[in-house]
């Protein structure tokens, strides 16, 4: 840096130089300078639950007559300012720094002091806009927030999204016969709107997956400070905290932990989000895998069904069209799971009062969270309400099926239909014909029987009572 | 096998060679020596849980006069004797055989036919056993009976066993002061019972966890068939099962899938579950982690704790005594962590109408609950419930740690309060003494006030309202 | 256990009541009363490279006049027993154990000593059957030997068999021309005897990835003993043991570990070679996978090739034949991935002088090379060499594909090809036809040329030089 | 979009918008919004590859006579700026988009024809800067350029240069004697110097590993145009384009794909890769692991050694300084082994001629390698070097472990050794005196043999033959 370019900031190890127009001071620049590994900030998400968590400390340290009104007004205005994503550009510590996320604390600390300076009031970083707290409570803190909040307001209004789309097309296509497949193999007949009601009924169990989980995520180790004995913390913090967390945000779903100790030594409620995120990324790769499936082709493949047409496929192979979009849920998918890995692995090394892997964990989830909602409503918008049947095809397949002999074991036992379905197939007639072929019209079978037995729609069971 | 040793059997594919005393049949046989791979059968929960369904079945064939009452009686009681792990040795079939566990399904079959026609009554093992039921419905109906009935009965009990130790010693050693450790380093003081009580909350969230996953886990898709339309199965039959088996396991977590084609072409609650199960793992580890931490020494580690001596530790080093069950405990946790990514794996990778990787997910969910639950209670009983707190050694390393003049921030400034952490370290002197050297007593801070904020037991904060 | 069925014995730590027929003694006892947890013993490769290195070491103690000579002879008699697997059952210990083997390594001693002791050799387990030895040294040792040889003497030669199954196909069917498909959609053609050849690359890769990590892997901590001093062992000890091992055994690729402390503390060439295995696990997914798409239908499927019937496939669905090795071959491949995931964390999770997660590890590592192993040959066998090519079917597909109007690109421009592609589709008529149609035969193209370069077989470029 | 600030483009679905100062065109317009998922583009290392591989294709056409020379040198001088990192940010692509990383290649031959027109050249994406290639040989092509590239001149000296300062410190240190921990507990001596060569060999090993992968890394398909065949593209296209890539990077570790088949349809060489990765992660962490409790304390851990002071430790404890930089190491492994879960992942999952996972595996790929490249030469730097041994504890502990009775079991035996230990540390007293109390002196162990065996550097046996 020129000497014109950075101005000297100090803390209790000594002299810093810092950017001249930086609103970080001397802890975050030594963070800065330390930690030049990813080159990529904190989640956006995180950074706006600090923001949100540094307002709603200095609400509660004002009311609790800790703070003066004065300062504490200053550090809710800034504080605000950066919940808003207005100074996203000014959290410039890499995701691998000290494990406890100290640094990103005293970052927002130091951000929240030269806004508030500007504005005319001084605060100290640690003295006033850290006070009652620790970067053991409040970055925890912080991260749980961010991810039950993206969770609430994000990832489950796009599943709900998604599903929505799946259950729409499951109507539509509630009479599309076509032949089932086990194994890959020939099978006997389901309707495209089965398929799609078990899409449909699998995001929705992706939502009261998520959902599940968020009564432990959702807890807050706030008031707990440095080791979660909430010392240098007043009576009643935490409550109060947590309170005005819940009408900044709107989210119910946030509380404060049941025990601190646990809050602050374990990150455990990540873990087991991740762990719901890993299941919903798995039923999004039996969806998209399926989709594409149906549409490979178009000559070659199954050709079941037409995928919209998002884009060129191929630079070489002039018309190609690929399906882009389950390609991209299910690269997703794969990321999802391996930050799961990640995720727990940071979950299961953490020591006596204190897990150090909560930046990497926070990233982890955070980027879940993130990829699976935006993935989804793609996959809903460009995709899934687009598809088309080809519903031709589709009965014609189903009744090509030698599985659709089923339906006659209870008529003529199941080695003598076996039997028909290994004829039919060697000497390519139809089941109807075999049957016949073999003599098997009779006291068991009437022909009209058969002809009832062997109607691929009715052998889709729509109206059964389960 | 010698001629004296073989009987023939046949199936749809023609004759096959079957060990004389086996109760399996033709089909069995072509799995035992179509996969010789692993030589590990599937887990004892798992064929319990078949016999129970073909029991439930037969009884429901009967209830609705499909099967008549002598041949479903039979099957009723060659299913219990199964269920009762009576016939475990008559499973030969490897874990990696077919994803379906049709040759397990058939398996089942061929031994309760075999076991009633020695009873007297002549079975066949598709059209009377197998009745309305196809391996489709049938092996992932047994898996998740198997994964309910294990978790309720088994895991959850087996943690809450464990949470009671541990909130034992959290209750006994309320008082028991000692000097925390964030990043590993010298911090604020805690007790050894604030310590054991966010253990003890770990595991009671675990089981929170666990039971959160129970309503999708505890979905059934028997009654669905082939390809979850229930195709030659009658109305209502899925349901009158699900109740019966209700009744014979007495678990209520059990219930009807709510879509049957999800619950068959899908395994999603399997991965769910693992994701749970996962998370107690990483729960454990940390325990564990601490407690031989705790432990470590006698004399050149922190010697804070004592742990039963279980069994001579070295073959080499005379009187060395090692922490054995933390480290089976921890060696628990990996595996089932690893067996978790198998799970993700083969949940992932199923294609339309049925997952294939049904055995092997089988294998390791299955094998999580046992081994978790096992660990558990050893856990509980042989190492926490022994565990002997060195007092003394621990309120000295409390005392000493220089982070205990974190109270004195707020009458002498965190900057200052540094620079005595600082001093006190370099000089090898208290905090008080330090304190003291550096002329802080006066206005802000009496000899009095601080002695009484540098009381170690006072800053873990007991009786603090949060 | 009754009066009549044990002895006492006793330790250090006092008395222990034995079995009465078991060769193990008190130490032994003890684990299999700690650790009732996975009720699976070590992996018989495990016990066999115990009984090895425990030969392999009295004969050096002999050798150097440490150990006499009548004692020597009974521990490698006795030794040579167990490598051959005579003794398996009196390994009982559970996997999930010591983190450091010492149980097992002290059941061996045991085990050693009661055999020694029937032929009328007195030993003592510790001071003669361990001399010049510890746990912390045996067991990992004895863990690489395992590994080392498994792979050199099972998994290589199972991938090479598999590697030759492909190969001949891929002769076989060189000139079999079929569509290509990329994103699962119609592309331009291969020959499924290039697809083959792939897949035999991939394999002969698979043996070259794990034949890269035997320098690692093969490295032997023996004669480091406790911390990896060597202490109360004699000099130049592990560079005989091991020449001795490599005599035992014929395994080259064993050799004195390169540090002590490295191959002590850490199990990296354990994490090592599972990463190789995993990355075998992947390549077998990707055949696998192939395979049975190719397979699928018959009749509403690729109906490419046919798989070899090895088994009835439904238990409901008469003449329903599953591509079942395929779906082993795969369940493998997701335990592989599993087990690697365990492995990984163990091997993160040593401390200081010894990693203690090693029979875990070890139990991961064995298990996965012999899943490989035996599924490689299986598939090998009964799967790969008996595909049969539907050819008149594969031909078809070629010529359907919209994609063979690749080769015009350089005549008519990338453009002009991509609407040729999508009109013959929309038309549903052949490229060659609607070359004719838009009027594009001229001095670009002639319509030999035509024909020339629409010629499937020639596409797929055999005889190219790269 | 104002109507000011975009241009048309088409492609051959049509027309498109794009900003108007973009040199992008319709289909990167395409992908951009047809993406917006992550918000995260290709990584560096990636788009350099593209230019170098796009540079040499061109290079090479010209050389065959294929493309004219004008244009051919505007594509070299174009690519070369890429491959500089003078285009990075128009390259706006997601990395989750088509799974063949379509979009991107057309990314790079948009803008390069861009970039030439400006400088008066007119040329076509994909007639021109895409000739005699694909997507499908050049995308995976730049992605293990890319990953070679990486490994060799970033990783690999990174780990050397860490290697260097461990075995600096392993020199230094060579005779500082401290307790061996094995189990944490109580062992006999090592010294630090023996420590530190240990993790030395570590990270020589992993050097070992990744370079054991590059001979299937470096393999590249280019040549093998859309489905590997080579169709359009010349003979001798791969090997000359090859030749070309090796002259341009330095890096004789790239060579033409031993088959094309394999190296467009599999991307296990990415996997295997990963693996090694991945295991240098496992090496990294417990290194880390080891620093951070030997640094433990000041007062209340082992203190054994200190780490250089980075910044302030807590934003609430004064004074407290952490181990940050084995923090930022451990979260760096934890992520790479999340990374490598979604490389298997995506390994796994291809079908036919293409794997459709690529960009997917390309970041987290390149990602680990720049993480563990970055994070191992700061610790080298900030950690590693700047430590400090506390000698006089060292030696202190060394000597009160009960485990120096070790050296006397081959003069008192295995089982009296064991009650000198346990009465030692019963009675608080040392092993010297309790041998003495004992009345162990005699014919088998004199006094002086008694203080010979008992002086810990010796036991460390430095000077041992192995």
């Amino acid at each position: 840096m020129s000497e014109q370019s950075y101005r000297i900031e100090h803390d209790t190890m000594g002299e810093v130089r810092v950017p001249i127009d930086a609103l970080w001071r001397a802890q975050t620049q030594r963070a800065v300078e330390n930690f030049p590994i990813s080159h990529r900030p904190l989640e956006k998400t995180q950074i706006r639950a600090m923001g949100l968590l540094k307002a709603a400390c200095a609400q509660v340290n004002k009311d609790l007559g800790l703070l003066d009104g004065d300062k504490a007004d200053a550090i809710i205005a800034a504080a605000t300012e950066i919940a808003d994503g207005k100074h996203d550009d000014q959290f410039p510590i890499d995701v691998f720094q000290t494990g406890s996320g100290t640094s990103s604390n005293m970052n927002a600390n130091e951000v929240i002091a030269s806004i508030a300076k500007a504005a005319g009031v001084e605060l100290h970083p640690n003295d006033h806009v850290n006070m009652s707290q620790s970067s053991n409570d409040t970055f925890p803190t912080a991260t749980h927030v961010a991810a039950t909040e993206a969770a609430v307001t994000d990832l489950i209004p796009a599943l709900e999204h998604l599903h929505k789309a799946l259950a729409e097309k499951s109507t539509a296509w509630r009479t599309v016969v076509k032949s089932g497949r086990t194994h890959l193999m020939d099978a006997v007949p389901v309707t495209l709107g089965q398929e799609f009601g078990g899409y449909a009924r699998q995001i929705e169990a992706g939502v009261e997956r998520v959902t599940a989980t968020l009564p432990r995520v959702g807890e807050l180790p706030i008031g707990g400070t440095a080791v979660g004995t909430g010392l240098n913390a007043p009576d009643g913090f935490g409550t109060k905290v947590v309170a005005e967390l819940i009408k900044l945000t709107g989210v119910d779903e946030l509380a404060l932990a049941k025990d601190n100790f646990e809050a602050q030594a374990a990150r455990d409620g990540l873990v087991e989000l991740s762990g719901a995120l890993k299941t919903v990324a798995v039923s999004l790769t039996k969806i998209a895998n399926d989709v594409r499936w149906m549409g490979s082709g178009p000559l070659t493949g199954l050709g079941e069904i037409a995928l919209p047409d998002l884009q060129p496929g191929s630079s070489i192979m002039p018309g190609k069209v690929n399906p882009v979009l389950p390609e991209a849920v299910t690269q997703v998918a794969a990321q999802v799971i391996g930050n799961d890995a990640a995720v727990t692995w940071g979950g299961g090394n953490g020591a006596f009062e204190l897990n150090v892997y909560i930046p990497m964990m926070a990233r982890n989830v955070l980027e879940s969270v993130k990829l699976l909602a935006n993935v989804s409503r793609l996959f809903a918008d460009r995709c899934i309400s687009g598809l088309v049947a080809n519903e031709d095809h589709l009965r014609e397949l189903a009744e090509s099926s030698p599985s659709i002999v089923t339906p006659l074991n209870s008529a003529i036992g199941y080695e003598e239909a076996a039997a028909v379905a290994k004829q039919a197939l060697k000497e390519k007639k139809t089941i109807r014909q075999t049957v016949l072929d073999r003599g098997l019209i009779g006291d068991k079978l009437s022909e009209e029987e058969l002809d009832k037995r062997l109607d691929v729609l009715k052998m889709a069971n729509l109206d059964r009572e389960r």
